[in-house]
């Protein structure tokens, strides 16, 4: 393997970011490429055709996976990440990893060298910002899909059963089952945080995967006229949702290390001189430490009780998700930071803030590793970025990874 | 005008409730029938079958707004109100006032009473649930549309120039201006309220209509992953929103017989991984007091310079609309008041919670009066409701009203 090292190229790379980058592009320059849609599909597909040219073994599992199979035996090595953004992200995140697979397997192609069996997986809806599912082609290809799932529908009320057909898969996806198949899955991300940036260092190598959960909350108070509704009167489902806001916010800023975020809420009937009769929101809540997540869920249920109390309204919880923190295998971080010791940067273990594909092999018992690339400017925003040279050392350092652990 | 008040058909009321109650009807029995819509042209083309009938000169003016011309001289009496109605509202609101006036011309037809010179009129867009812009059509007419108006668009990109043209109009409804023509203005409406209901009268007399501010609050904060942004770093548009919408609230509790509502809210990109950017809420505040209305509007300004102090973001407000309390014409009032008593109803004045388009011409300096006729179940839902009966009632008091004041 280390024969490819001096074949991995820059610009190539960088070309690719643009190419890739360039489907589903936004008037400001962001990515808008939701799961199971034509450009999420379009992005396989130019995927799949750089690794077919290298004479990977083409499949999309009934989940839509993109899947290349290289070398041989009875287990892989699978490198993976996923080709969906969140509507206007940017084009880094997900594509990243996929991108450096796929300059790992270029440079081992021009190198002449010999690939062990690998497995390049580009994961179908990793953000679920359509259908509210997120990690969805790994949570399929690991048995770990939600009760039901394929019955979730987007707003134009499209199920993934539904968008899966329109793909040409048969709608179940739990086939996508990949079942002991598996030696190892590494996943190389951009960090989306600040901390490599701030240590000035390039990679780093992921301990903890936060705990998350996630819910969809619905208020139910009395829709009325606004100016004809004395304020004792009132049960306004938007009042009751804005304490629980603030108290989730609040709760979360006390309990160091757990973030929590209402990212989507909508109010019915929805006009200006109607008092709210129902408010939906989400409901994000993480954290590296499961009690920290756990109880800032609880001060959100006490600030449920308290609304339904003194506001006279009726709160129902939804649970999403619920996924426990997830420690990364510790021989695979120790080969990991070996690596990027060869490529010259002193090994950084970091918690990683956001839900990621690896979750689902390393929860199903697959060894799993992953590497974080510097960024800036965040995440899920087309201003999120990470540099060509970074991902070419990323490379390098997958390279040598799996040249240790092979 | 007395001959007329035995030929007041209770039946023909209720039948026509239905019979216009039926243009826009909604799956649970309500009404979605909004300004300038196909719908509200229906409505206002079968009140004017039924005028046509009788004698009136049918007019649409440069607003769309329907007038019904009888009798001759000078300066009419204006007896008017709306045929638009919220999405999912009720068949009252706005259309019995009108069904009153046509009552009154049917009655009088048919006792072969000499009418004095009346327009009656019905309304365009008195709700402004579509375009932003209530009380469009009465504003138009009395020289009082906000500037730039006709540019403003509906959720589908249809500006009200556009909408007017779509109706044969030519987009200019500052031409729809009357000209001194008015000798004065009657408006009967239901009350939307619950204080005729809880003193057991039928009709009551409007002494005020309450003074509203309608405010589109803009906050601009930073988008950013829910996971990877720290609690510390963020600019979170909606935490900053929440807390103004529970000033508001508060503000509103304290100041007695104001009331302030947000009943739009939006937050932007809006999934549940993402910090939201942006956040766009609307603001309504009423109050009969205009001292106490500006005092709630100047908590929010409080509240606003706190958000932009403590969470990082930027607010802008846009004023939809800021009219002053009304005091409806003293004679008008006292000759109401004794119709009432004809009717066998002792007089109750009323502040109007709700605005009406009984405003403009008072803010135009046009003697303007407002009977409310006792309803239930509020309004703006399914379920708001008047009887036949007590619309009768309101005729008769209509057809005295005029006998008095002509």
């Amino acid at each position: 393997m280390r024969a490819a090292l001096a074949k991995v190229d820059v610009a190539r790379l960088g070309e690719r970011i643009e190419e890739l980058g360039a489907i589903g592009r936004t008037a400001d320059g962001g990515v808008t490429r939701l799961g199971l849609s034509p450009e999420e599909d379009a992005a396989k597909t130019l995927v799949a055709r750089w690794l077919q040219a290298r004479g990977g073994r083409i499949t999309r599992d009934p989940a839509a996976n993109l899947i290349a199979g290289f070398g041989s035996g009875d287990r892989a090595i699978v490198i993976a990440s996923h080709l969906d953004s969140v509507p206007n992200g940017g084009k880094y995140d997900g594509h990243l990893g996929v991108l450096c697979a796929v300059e790992l397997i270029e440079a081992a192609t021009a190198a002449g060298v010999a690939l062990p069996r690998l497995d390049i997986i580009g994961w179908t809806d990793e953000e679920g910002a359509r259908f509210g599912v997120g990690l969805f082609g790994s949570a399929a290809a690991y048995g770990r899909l939600p009760e039901g799932v394929v019955a979730r529908r987007d707003r134009d009320g499209v199920s993934i059963a539904d968008a899966l057909r329109a793909l040409g898969h048969d709608g179940d996806p739990a086939a996508a089952r990949r079942r002991g198949t598996d030696r190892l899955y590494l996943e190389l991300h951009i960090e989306q945080g600040p901390n490599l940036e701030r240590a000035k260092r390039p990679l780093g190598v992921v301990r903890t995967i936060v705990g998350i959960t996630h819910l969809r909350v619905t208020v139910e108070g009395a829709a009325g006229h606004a100016g004809t509704t004395p304020m004792e009167g009132r049960r306004d489902a938007l009042v009751a949702a804005a304490e629980m806001v603030l108290a989730l916010d609040d709760a979360a800023r006390r309990r160091g290390g757990t973030v929590a975020t209402v990212g989507e809420i909508s109010a019915e009937p929805g006009a200006k001189n109607v008092i709210p009769g129902r408010v939906i929101f989400t409901v994000d809540v993480r954290s590296p430490d499961d009690d920290g997540r756990r109880a800032v869920v609880s001060v959100l249920e006490d600030a449920k009780r308290d609304a339904v109390q003194r506001r006279g309204v009726r709160v129902d919880f939804d649970t999403l998700a619920d996924l426990p923190a997830v420690e990364l295998d510790k021989g695979i971080r120790g080969a990991l930071g070996e690596a990027l010791r060869e490529v010259g940067v002193e090994p950084l273990e970091l918690v990683s803030g956001a839900g990621h594909d690896a979750q689902n092999p390393a929860l199903a018992g697959v060894p799993t590793g992953m590497l974080f690339i510097r960024s800036t400017n965040g995440s899920h925003n087309p201003r999120e970025h990470a540099t060509a040279e970074d991902a070419a050392l990323a490379t390098k350092a997958l390279i040598l990874s799996i040249a240790r652990l092979n």
